[in-house]
């Protein structure tokens, strides 16, 4: 059927300009408004960067982070593989000093202090790192992640994942539960005592298992995950249940004393998240090989420390893009509200960075009751990643939108151009240090980042090569 | 925009007549048909049930069964609960003999003769049931139900579940994994070993992990596993994994060697459907109190015997409506084809009845992959079943319809009112003796069946009460 130009009512589509759109609806018009901005650069930069082999080098860098096969292949102490020593921590997003660290951050680097023996009370942690007697560097810096604070101390047992398609590793923290724990920034004696337990008992026990059952595939696991109602960063019921169901035979074998075994049990099944620090490292295996493509706007790290949101590209080394980290939203525990909530901090945006995360919501419906909203918006953000990124992951697949594959490989230059940033699930922290978790819910990257971090990258291909 | 009735073209929507449809398709007018067809029968008797009071009845069985608590309490030997001795057998489906069963059924048979010691050759117990020395009688009329053929020998260890709102109590045997087993009617050496393992390892191991651990509550459990991606009748890998995990503490508390334990971790993690056995008997639980209300159209029992399909409802007492069963279509395994398929066989068509299995498909849209068809199907099939049923479970919801609860408690009225039948998942047997399982997909009960047992229900309420 034709509208009739002359007759008809006009219907009208208002892109940008509001003023326009609201004279249209003061006089009664029908409005469609469109949530378009216009690029947020200039356009010379995004023309030298596509004349520059850019698709080229977005399409390799994709091609090996859908290439990874993540094995979780065994338990290492921090000392021994992430090079650091009695006094150095890592910690989550991008570089940090104790002065700008937020109240989370400080909680979680006096419990490790606590933990490591360094102080008997939180007053002489806090005099040490006032005094500058400890020295801090990202996760990322050290081929490692931790969600939250992302606190990692000397004496931590972490996952080992290896990634078999390109022979890098990567690293992480053991889960430690929910509850007043390290990495909300808790560091009251339960936290402390549930620390050493773990590097007594659950580290040598999972070890052994993993020596037992041989490499555990994480690419498989996450596949599967995904087809059971997990995104893989807030929600990892079906991962964590998988995992156990896997594993447990395995840890069987280890020939530990079955109270033991009933206590690991018991502490992996009572926290839905265990399997977060399995597929955190896994991203990371993954997004690593990705690094240094020439010329490539494909973003390889995403984290934030409490204070900053920061980004790595492929084709930047490892300059870090950092703007104020926003605020998150969603739905608080208890009596907790917004007014408790700490800005944005972890690494396990590194589960977005890899095509999982928030990037596939719609594979998990059931997270709009832990994180607010409803099951369209979750529809609604996985297929608005799909405008922002490289390509369909070809074996993470969401079965409600007939298998297609998980939108992967954050495109930098796709960010500014589009105006949509990456849709990012999170815990939120408190913000006093020791008060622990607050809530879960979405939070919304700084543009800033993405535009800078394209400028730096058009620079450097301006800049004569030798 | 309005339509110009004598202008524009018409918009021909056609219900029921097809020729209507035809004519004005060949006349280039575009037709929207729909798939619509009369009442199956006398409008004449519905009208006697809808002024009998059927609206209260039927609702009063719908509120019984969602209220259902039903409790994995124990572990039971079937010859001390279900009341059958040596040489007795319960089965699947509504009551058969020898004569009349097919292949997977006088497998099943002939492999519980074995097990029991009755025969030493598969060909001496043929003879034993032909010489009429087996008695038969469904799982339904010993409140207990069995997937697939369903055959019940007196040693067998059976799930006990009890229903806390109602009191009652419903059974199970234990899920003896995939591949050759004697409910696909297989009666090889292997099944016959896994059978006696089952019942001098497995079993007691169970029965004491459930002292350990306490009741474990199936209502929560199938819930929460709806939300995962499970239908809970062809798809139980979320619920068998949410189970493992629970479960494995209580497990490890029991004292066994861990060899063993190790054993049977191994043995339940090998096998998705697991938990098959747990809903089954969940559902024949929330059902049985549902029985006996005078004038209640709501279908108590659906179930299949491999010969027959056959329904009982709430409002006609134990009698049980059949026709001969459909044969299911969907994927096969290997090498197997439509051909080798067996009718419609099981009494795990209890999860239908209860508000799981097909319909609640729109949960599970991984399950293509499984059965055959397309996600938008599963959908699909899930919205059809709201005509038919009376109301939606509070409990048990599907995400991605907004949490909308499952469509529950199958009217047999509205059955052959709309035409619409029951949307039933399905494994499919080999119709060979010994063949064991070669497929899983759909199937459509008789609609005769329905109708019989409506008029049944009507012909009850013209007879003058006492």
């Amino acid at each position: 059927m034709t509208t009739r130009l002359l007759t008809d009512a006009p219907n009208v589509v208002t892109v940008g300009a509001e003023l326009f759109e609201q004279a249209l609806a003061a006089q009664g018009v029908d409005v469609t408004p469109v949530d378009w901005r216009p690029p947020t650069m200039d356009a010379a930069v995004l023309a030298t960067l596509a004349s520059s082999g850019m698709a080229n080098a977005n399409q390799l860098a994709f091609d090996r982070l859908v290439a990874a096969e993540p094995m979780w292949v065994g338990i290492d102490t921090a000392r021994d593989v992430v090079g650091i020593e009695t006094g150095q921590f890592l910690h989550a997003g991008p570089p940090l000093t104790w002065e700008r660290a937020s109240g989370p951050m400080r909680g979680a680097l006096i419990g490790a202090m606590l933990y490591e023996g360094m102080a008997a009370t939180p007053d002489e942690a806090i005099a040490i790192a006032e005094r500058g007697d400890i020295e801090l560097a990202p996760c990322h810096s050290a081929r490692a992640v931790g969600p939250m604070a992302g606190v990692v101390s000397p004496s931590m047992p972490m996952v080992r994942v290896h990634n078999d398609a390109f022979g890098n590793d990567a690293w992480c923290t053991l889960n430690e539960g929910l509850g007043k724990v390290l990495r909300y920034g808790a560091y009251a004696d339960e936290v402390i005592e549930r620390l050493t337990w773990m590097q007594d008992v659950l580290g040598p026990a999972l070890a052994d298992a993993i020596d037992h059952n041989g490499p555990l595939d994480l690419r498989s696991l996450i596949a599967n995950a995904l087809q059971m109602g997990d995104e893989l960063h807030n929600r990892n019921r079906a991962a964590t249940s998988l995992f156990v169901r896997e594993f447990m035979p395995a840890l069987l074998s280890t020939g530990r004393p079955t109270d033991q075994l009933a206590e690991i049990a018991a502490f992996i099944n009572g926290n839905d998240h265990f399997f977060l620090n399995l597929v955190m490292p896994a991203a990371k295996a993954a997004a690593d090989p990705c690094r240094d493509i020439e010329g490539s706007s494909m973003v390889v790290a995403m984290a934030r420390n409490g204070t900053d949101f920061g980004i790595q590209l492929s084709g930047t080394g490892d300059a870090w893009f950092t703007a104020p980290a926003e605020v998150p939203d969603g739905l608080f525990l208890g009596d907790y509200s917004a007014e408790d909530a700490n800005p944005d901090i972890g690494d396990s945006t590194i589960t977005e960075t890899a095509g999982v995360g928030g990037f596939a919501m719609a594979a998990a419906p059931a997270i709009v009751r832990f994180i607010g909203g409803e099951v369209a918006d979750a529809l609604a953000a996985t297929q608005s990643m799909y405008g922002i990124t490289i390509g369909e992951h070809p074996a993470f697949q969401i079965p409600i939108l007939e298998f297609r594959g998980t939108p992967t490989g954050i495109d930098a230059v796709r960010i500014v151009r589009t105006g949509v940033v990456p849709f990012v699930n999170t815990g939120i922290a408190g913000k006093v240090a020791g008060t622990g978790q607050v809530g879960a819910g979405l939070v919304s990257p700084p543009m800033e980042v993405f535009v800078d971090a394209v400028t730096a990258l058009a620079d450097r291909l301006e800049e004569p090569s030798d």
